[in-house]
């Protein structure tokens, strides 16, 4: 390139930038690989098996590759895995990305659903999981691992990654399933993180029924604090907006003070120790019901795609980013005299993965559906099956907790460590990549694509009507027998009286339109303008 | 707060941050400052002196304030001035959007008198403000300053920081002195740091001819190859886009291929050395005139309202910082024997800036003068006077330099280097908060509002029909004779043959309608959707 001789002659007059050179060609690299992402993620997007997430994984690994050949092995790495980056940048804009555009209808019907899953789900995975891997590495003798990091092994393998199965799963062609498999996603996340850090900070030598209660009790604590202080921050939004009023000029404004309320929630809950990603996600999730409402149209389809942007850039960087340091040759080289261990550790970690989930999908959703009377209320096998699957892939989240309980002390070269390392890598690149490839396919034969689904429902009437409960009830009623899914929902009046989270919903409505909306703005309240970040044909909290 | 209290009781559970929680505490702080400046912003909005960057630098400095007495005088400042996060992250969105949202007809019009002020201009205020340094901070014997340092001094003073006047001067008002302003301000810029690092890099002990004539051909080859670096990233944008289709389910993929494309012209500039401002400055103008007309309306909406929001947020980032760094004890205590001499440094260094800008200013306009003919065409004095005035305010990049000069080696301990770096803190709170305050009752006295100028404006035509020359001639006078601005514009058809630069621009028109549009896309090449970044009642490039 003209350019890249004609640098060399100009070097002499140096840059103004702090930083060393080396870190300006990563990260122009690092920028380029993105782009190409993108470019290449478009291009494949028809076929059959790939998705985003595996074309980052790819990419990064091949340029991984290429870095490791012309350094003559000497690194594979841009960037080293850094926690900070993880959790401080990239996961923000995802969870609440998340939240702004969730259905909050279906979210919030799923609600104990996804908490059994979520919750008690991830601790029983966390269970097997611990027990499984002090039953198999104390025999292997593999180093120097102490109660503590077995019990650390469970929290990090029992971090889902649903980043890769929500890409496949459609939000408008299975909503009850995509609510059930996402709202477990982030509710699996908050427990992991949580069970992690009581690991790290609680006595462990003697566990007793006060420490356990203690724990219990600590985690109810985070959960209610952390979605209070996300609906507090959200409120606030909506009120400084509505009461300002900043106008058709200060779209700019609006926008600004959205993202940085966003994030201030998540880094006050970092700051007060609560589960930032259960608070982010909640703010979201009020942002889009009241906020939203009250900006500037333009405000209104910026804030919608800016969001989704960010949220889209941060889920590629961390795919990138784990393919690329995969190959970092510091780790490997400290294992390398036992090959075949570390491929039998993973491949126990792996199957500790899927009888741990299966052990608890399938006998949660027997008890689930035990509670249900009517056939179309329960869940059948297939979906149970989907569920199970979708929650199989291991990510970013696995990779920062294990990163924080084995490198943290600069143990890395211990053998122990350095194996768990390595572990963890194998795992989440073979469960990313093998189940990953073979999702689309799998849920293209177990759930039959339902596009007529899609049809009824945008032609459902949104006007405040249609929040009277008789008729939701029988909206409802034709919903599920299109798309047969698990949740209580009412079949008449005489059941919905029966069915009391549908009633607490109609409450909610009631306040809402009473006490909440006349104060912080939202649909009804503010003028309406078409297109909403929840594709608007879907009635909001109701 | 109960949130505060409780959090005392969940603190054992910890957090999953790497990062020591002081600085989670500094980041809160500064994000709600953030959103505090945004709120006081809008409440403040039509007060008569105060503009944003006030705003920002006295909250700034007052949280400094109170931050220095609750640490009991240990510290002041949340976060220490690095150079890395402002060349790197927040200088890139500010070039970029000005770029983006620059009226390009009118900038390209005045584009050899932008040159005149920014480069010529430049080095002219360089010139007095070294000489001046040279002649007084000798004779005062303020510390080890060398020949280098005195040279420094002089880039690091001519450095405008014109986002303090361009929130004041209204793009749709003042036209013409609006991007006369701007584009000094943008060449400018990148003369002191191509200055700058010149001065840090050739030898100085031998200056001849020789080396001059090697400086001014560096400076040539920085300006081609880095304005032509960011045309061809802005070119190749939009190709990727016109030719993948993204569709109109691929806002985010859009929006995302754009930042990230604009992004990595900026750091392939800094890897090659080149000017990265200038560099995604012209990015910004090639995609808002190509890329911008390839995408989906959603995508329009998004794109000229993120990169204005991130902006925004960026300068007042710069402010805020500025201000809380101000205080920082260290470097006052280093000074604090000789404060008399500090302040006398400080006011030599204003007055030098005021003659500096004076110097060339005047005696630029008044060549420029020479060679137009028709009176309306010519700068008048109270023009003069405003250009000269917009010029005074230093900002970031004179503290990101004075930063990288005097305290790279670690010297801030030595007087001569902490009496520099204050006297820096000095001038730019002193000249951002007292000229700033200034500028918006002057801005009114100097130059009446012409309201009507805009609506008249709107209803130009905007079809191809208006391209054709003498049309354009007739509009440009009448807009002429209510700015009276300064640019070569012709009043007859036979003054346009006379006139170079408006003949370039037909052919240009010609060019880009035959050859370049029809591959890259643009107006006309894409369906037509309204509502542009460049507020689209100006034609673009014509």
């Amino acid at each position: 390139m003209a350019i890249g001789i004609l640098s060399s002659v100009l070097a002499r007059s140096g840059t103004i930038l702090g930083s060393d050179h080396s870190s300006v060609v990563s990260m122009n690299l690092f920028v380029a690989l993105l782009c190409g992402c993108i470019v290449i993620g478009q291009l494949l997007e028809e076929n059959r098996w790939m998705n985003e997430s595996i074309t980052a994984l790819a990419i990064g690994f091949c340029t991984g590759v290429v870095i490791f050949l012309t350094t003559g092995g000497k690194s594979s790495h841009l960037l080293v895995f850094s926690e900070d980056l993880f959790f401080i940048y990239l996961l923000p804009p995802i969870i609440f990305n998340a939240g702004f555009q969730v259905k909050k209808k279906q979210f919030f019907r799923n609600f104990m659903t996804i908490m059994l899953f979520g919750a008690v789900g991830t601790l029983i995975s966390f269970g097997i999981i611990s027990l499984g891997a002090i039953q198999f590495f104390e025999k292997m003798n593999i180093g120097n691992l102490n109660i503590g990091d077995y019990l650390a092994i469970g929290a990090i393998f029992s971090a889902t990654d649903s980043v890769c199965t929500l890409q496949v799963l459609n939000q408008d062609e299975t909503p009850l399933l995509y609510s059930l498999v996402f709202g477990e996603g982030v509710v699996n996340d908050a427990t992991s993180v949580v069970l992690f850090n009581a690991i790290q900070s609680f006595d462990l030598s003697h566990i007793n029924s006060t420490i356990a209660l203690q724990f219990v009790g600590n985690f109810l604590y985070l959960f209610t604090l952390s979605t209070l202080l996300g609906v507090l921050a959200g409120l606030l939004s909506a009120y400084i907006i509505k009461k300002l009023y900043f106008g058709r000029q200060s779209t700019d404004r609006e926008v600004a003070l959205m993202i940085l309320m966003a994030y201030l929630s998540y880094m006050l809950a970092e700051l007060f120790y609560l589960s930032a990603i259960l608070t982010v996600f909640f703010c979201g999730i009020v942002m889009s019901h009241y906020t939203w409402h009250n900006v500037t149209e333009n405000s209104r389809v910026t804030t919608k795609h800016a969001f989704a942007t960010l949220s889209f850039v941060a889920e590629i960087f961390i795919f990138l980013y784990v393919g690329m340091d995969a190959l970092d040759i510091e780790k490997w080289r400290v294992i390398s005299d036992s090959p075949g261990k570390s491929v039998g550790v993973s491949a126990i970690l792996l199957g500790l993965i899927l009888v741990g989930r299966a052990a608890f999908v399938f006998p949660l959703s027997f008890i689930s559906n035990l509670t249900k009377k009517a056939p179309c209320e329960k869940v059948d096998f297939k979906q149970q099956f989907t569920i199970w699957w979708a929650g199989l892939m291991r990510g970013a989240v696995s990779m920062a907790l294990s990163y924080n309980q084995f490198t943290s002390l600069g143990h890395t070269q211990l053998r122990g460590n350095a194996m768990m390392i390595t572990s963890t890598i194998t795992v989440v690149l073979f469960s990313t990549v093998v189940f990953g490839l073979m999702t689309k396919p799998l849920i293209r034969i177990l759930l039959p694509s339902s596009k007529h689904l899609m049809r009824m429902l945008s032609s459902e009437p949104t006007t405040p009507k249609s929040f009277i409960v008789p008729l939701l009830g029988n909206r409802n009623e034709s919903e599920a027998d299109q798309s047969n899914h698990n949740v209580r929902r009412p079949t008449s009046l005489r059941m919905l009286l029966s069915t009391p989270s549908t009633t607490v919903h109609y409450y909610w409505r009631k306040f809402d339109d009473t006490f909440m909306r006349p104060v912080f703005g939202g649909r009804g309240f503010t003028r309406f303008v078409p297109g909403s970040p929840t594709e608007q044909n879907v009635d909001q909290w109701q």
